[in-house]
This record gives C-alpha cells, sequence and structure tokens, in this order.
C-alpha cells in the first residue's frame, strides 16, 4: 500500500498519507521514552508487537461497539486508520494505584481501588501533560460536555472488557491511556471514535499469580527483559505466530 | 459446615437455611431439564462444575465492582450465599441471535446483533417464562424505574465484562440470563445483587474458531458430550484441577 507524505513523527509511532483523502497509515517505531522524553531507549521488536496487539484489541472493541480509528493492518509495523481529529485529553483508567497516583496521593503501588478511577490529562508534551477536571475539558472547549459523556462512558466499557479479556490469560489490568478524536460522516454529523494504539506501551499488565510487570514499566524503572514481556502478552493473547515475529507478513523498515 | 433445613428444591439447586441468619447453602445437583422441563436428564459432575464455574466468574465480577450474592464455596457441590429476596425477572443478554429470539423474530441463529440487546421474562415456570416489556416490570411493581435502571446497568457491565473473559480463551459469548435479588442492610437500606448462578447452564458459549457449542445446547439438542463441553469451559477458565474433578476438595453427595 503506497504511503504518502510524512504528516507527523512522534515518540513512538509516525504518521503518514494514506491511501484515500481522510485515512493515514501509522507506522510503529521501537523507539521508547519515558518521564516525558528524559528517558530514551530502543526495545526491539515493540513495532512489530504494539501494531499487532493494538489491530487485535480495537477489533475485539469493535466487536462489542465500540467505534474506533482503526481499519486494517497492512504489514509487521503499520496499520490503515481513520483520520481524525485528536481531542488534546489522554484518558487514563484506573483498577490499582500505580505509577503517577501512587507517587500524587501517597497510595502504595499495587493498592486495589474503591472502584475503577478516570483521570484526565492535558495532552501537551511541553506541560508535562498536566491531571486535569473535567471543569478545564468543557471551559477551555476541548470536549463539550456531551463528548466528555459519551468518552467517559466508551473507557468505562473499554475497562470492563478489557479487564476480562486480561483476566481470562491471567493478567491483571492495573490501569491504561486512551485517545480519542473526531469524525464527520458524509452528512457532517460527529462522532467519537477511540484513536492512537493499545498496547504495553500504554497499560500497565500485571501478571495474576507472580505480579510480575508486562509493560513498559520495564523500560521506565530498568527491570530488563522488555521486548520479552511484550511479547509474552502477545502469546497469551494467542496472537504471536509460531514461527515467531518474521510471521508477520510485510516490510519491517522504514524506508 | 453445618446445613439447616431445605428451604427449596428447584431443576439444577436446592437451597438449605445457612449457618447465620441470612445466609443460603446453594447445592449444585447434576440434574438437567430443558423445554419447561419437558426434557430431563443427568450430567454427570455438572453440579461439581457448575458450582466451581460460578464461584469463579461472580468472584471475577465482584472484583471489578458488581455486587453479588456469593460469600464462599463450600465444597464441590456447594457454596454459602446471601439470602435475597429474588426480582421476578429474568435478565437475558444477547451478543448473537440464538434459541428463543431466533426463533420468535426469525433471525438465522449466529446472526451478529447490531448491538447487545437486553430482555426480560417474567420467572414462572407455569406461564413458561414469558417474554415481557419494562412497562409490565414496573407496572406490575416486580422492579421500580430505578431498580431496572440499576440491573441494566449491571447486566451490561456484565457482558462487557464476560465477553472479554471469554474472548481471552477463545470463547464467545452469545448470550446468558442473569437473576438479582434485594438485599437490605443493617440501616434497613436496600441493595440490589446478583444472584443465582453463572454457569453453562444460563450461558451459551461457542467455540471462537469451530462456533462449537460448550454449553446446556449439547444436551437439549442431544449433540452429545455434555460433560466434557462443560469441563473444557472450566479447563479454558483455568479452574479445573490437575487431578480432575476429584481434587476439587470436600463432599459430592446430597445426603
Ligand atoms: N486516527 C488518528 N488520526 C490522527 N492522529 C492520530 C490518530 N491516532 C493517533 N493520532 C496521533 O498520532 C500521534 C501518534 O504518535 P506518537 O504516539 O508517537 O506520539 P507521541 O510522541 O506519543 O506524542 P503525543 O504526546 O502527541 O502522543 C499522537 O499525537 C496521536 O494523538
Ligand atoms: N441468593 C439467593 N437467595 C434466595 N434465592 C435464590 C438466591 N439465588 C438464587 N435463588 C433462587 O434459588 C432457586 C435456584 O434453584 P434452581 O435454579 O434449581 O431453580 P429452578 O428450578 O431453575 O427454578 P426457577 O425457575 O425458580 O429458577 C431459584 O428459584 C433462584 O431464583
Ligand atoms: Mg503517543
Ligand atoms: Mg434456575
Amino acid at each position: 500500500m503506497a504511503r504518502g507524505r510524512k504528516l507527523y513523527e512522534g515518540k513512538a509511532k509516525v504518521l503518514f498519507a494514506g491511501p484515500e483523502p481522510g485515512t493515514i497509515i501509522q507506522y510503529f517505531k521501537d523507539d521508547a521514552t519515558a518521564f516525558n522524553n528524559v528517558k530514551k531507549g530502543t526495545i526491539t521488536g515493540k513495532g512489530v508487537l504494539n501494531n499487532r496487539i493494538s489491530e487485535y484489541l480495537m477489533t475485539k472493541l469493535m466487536e462489542i461497539g465500540i467505534p474506533t480509528h482503526f481499519l486494517k493492518r497492512i504489514n509487521m509495523r503499520e496499520q490503515l486508520i481513520r483520520e481524525v481529529e485528536i481531542i488534546p485529553v489522554e484518558i487514563i483508567v484506573r483498577n490499582i494505584a500505580a505509577g503517577s497516583m501512587s507517587k500524587r496521593l501517597g497510595i502504595p503501588e499495587g493498592t486495589q481501588l474503591p472502584r475503577s478511577i478516570v483521570e484526565y490529562c492535558y495532552k501537551s508534551d511541553e506541560l508535562g501533560d498536566p491531571l486535569i477536571a473535567e471543569e478545564h475539558i468543557t471551559a477551555f472547549g476541548w470536549a463539550s460536555p456531551q463528548d466528555l459523556d459519551d468518552i467517559l462512558a466508551m473507557s468505562l466499557r473499554v475497562n470492563d472488557f478489557l479487564s476480562g479479556l486480561f483476566a481470562g490469560i491471567g493478567i491483571k489490568l492495573v490501569d491504561f491511556k486512551l485517545e480519542y478524536g473526531r469524525i464527520f460522516d458524509e452528512n457532517g454529523e460527529m462522532r467519537i471514535v477511540l484513536a492512537d494504539e493499545i498496547s504495553p506501551d500504554n497499560c500497565r499488565l500485571w501478571d495474576t499469580t507472580t505480579n510480575e510487570k508486562m509493560d513498559k514499566d520495564r523500560f521506565r524503572r530498568d527491570l530488563g527483559n522488555v521486548a520479552e514481556a511484550y511479547q509474552e502478552v502477545a502469546r497469551r493473547l494467542g496472537i504471536l505466530p509460531e514461527g515467531g515475529l518474521q510471521d508477520l507478513q510485510g516490510s519491517d523498515t522504514l524506508q
């Protein structure tokens, strides 16, 4: 599939114009960053795994009626998505205290939360993605109250479904980050769809019995076996081909 | 644990007074019935498997904040539950057309529904558990509009979570039946909790790749290997002990 011009290069992915207007090719890199770009590195094979894992999870979510930007996987590192107007708010859903919530509120990592908690951050690398309240989102017009209702309801459904999916394969879904965007159909009607990616880059995944981390915290905290952990997630999801990563058809170079 | 007097004998379970006031011991039989008691039979080991499967699913649902009647499993065939005032409405959640919906509406079995559909039936063996509308439920006072809102919201959460859990182990959750009941706390405040059981007796479960039925339809339709199918569900859920059913501690006789 012919890639158009490069639209944006982010920390983990590159966006290219897609074959049809309104489509984008999302290319998954092996680059990893943490602490707002202070720590940088490479996780060999991460792009291939996240491309496949995100395809799988988005597809399963669409099957239960969650609208997403995903169209199809093109090859090992690329997927075709619908272009959206990204809502500049990161939605974080937490089931167990960890990371920034543990630090900010002094709740030990691993504490079961009284119920799932949804947090919002303003998507701005310069400002370090600061925590915000619904009040800020609607006052500054980043999303309308109605948009926010839809986003909250969808995020809670995503949490229930993914919590079940991961529970079925011996993994606790500790927390995760979502991004949403706006799409306008032929009649100019606006719809909100799930965008970006869902992968061990933006989920915290702990083994149910050992509590071993199977996500980007292995990179952030220098725990080692980072690529192996991502691969184990794919294996348990049943999407690691017999022949290993090589068997995922298609090119793996960013030429 | 000492069983009190027998309170009720149903088609699949027997209820005994529990050790504390407000508790019940739910005993799971191997008896199977279908078509409102017209077809009768025995599925060897079903009671043991449903007791364990229902324990597992109720426990996982409580972990995501769904209140249930479940307290603990006592032995192979018995579990301790909280006594509730059963709401006489069966809630059926459907993702794929099958069974009575296919017949009533002429939708071929296996048709993916446009979205999850919730149906209500009036719990009455004499009347054959007839389909009803929300209108009947609130008009006859079986549940208040507020109760019904809670029941609907919980049922959709249960559907999302269980759809994910089963998807993770290669099983499609086609449809299932739930029962809810009322509990009154120390202050006389009423709460609605999930009751009865969740098992292959009241879920339709199809293998994701082969569409093979792994539920009570094998009994209803004389497809054979009924006990084996229930056992395979438990095995995929990771709750079948190495030593087989014998390893589930405790008595298996209804003496
Ligand atoms: N369907 C889509 N249409 C347009 N943009 C999208 C879509 N899905 C994701 N994006 C955006 O593409 C970029 C993905 O790249 P990457 O994740 O590498 O960015 P990043 O370095 O994390 O920067 P950011 O902090 O903006 O996410 C993000 O800015 C994301 O918001
Ligand atoms: N926590 C509870 N407290 C009281 N009753 C309960 C509770 N959980 C389930 N029940 C009831 O216990 C009975 C379970 O027995 P069983 O499933 O064998 O009944 P059944 O023959 O299917 O009859 P029914 O049509 O009433 O379900 C059901 O009537 C169910 O509504
Ligand atoms: Mg990003
Ligand atoms: Mg019953």
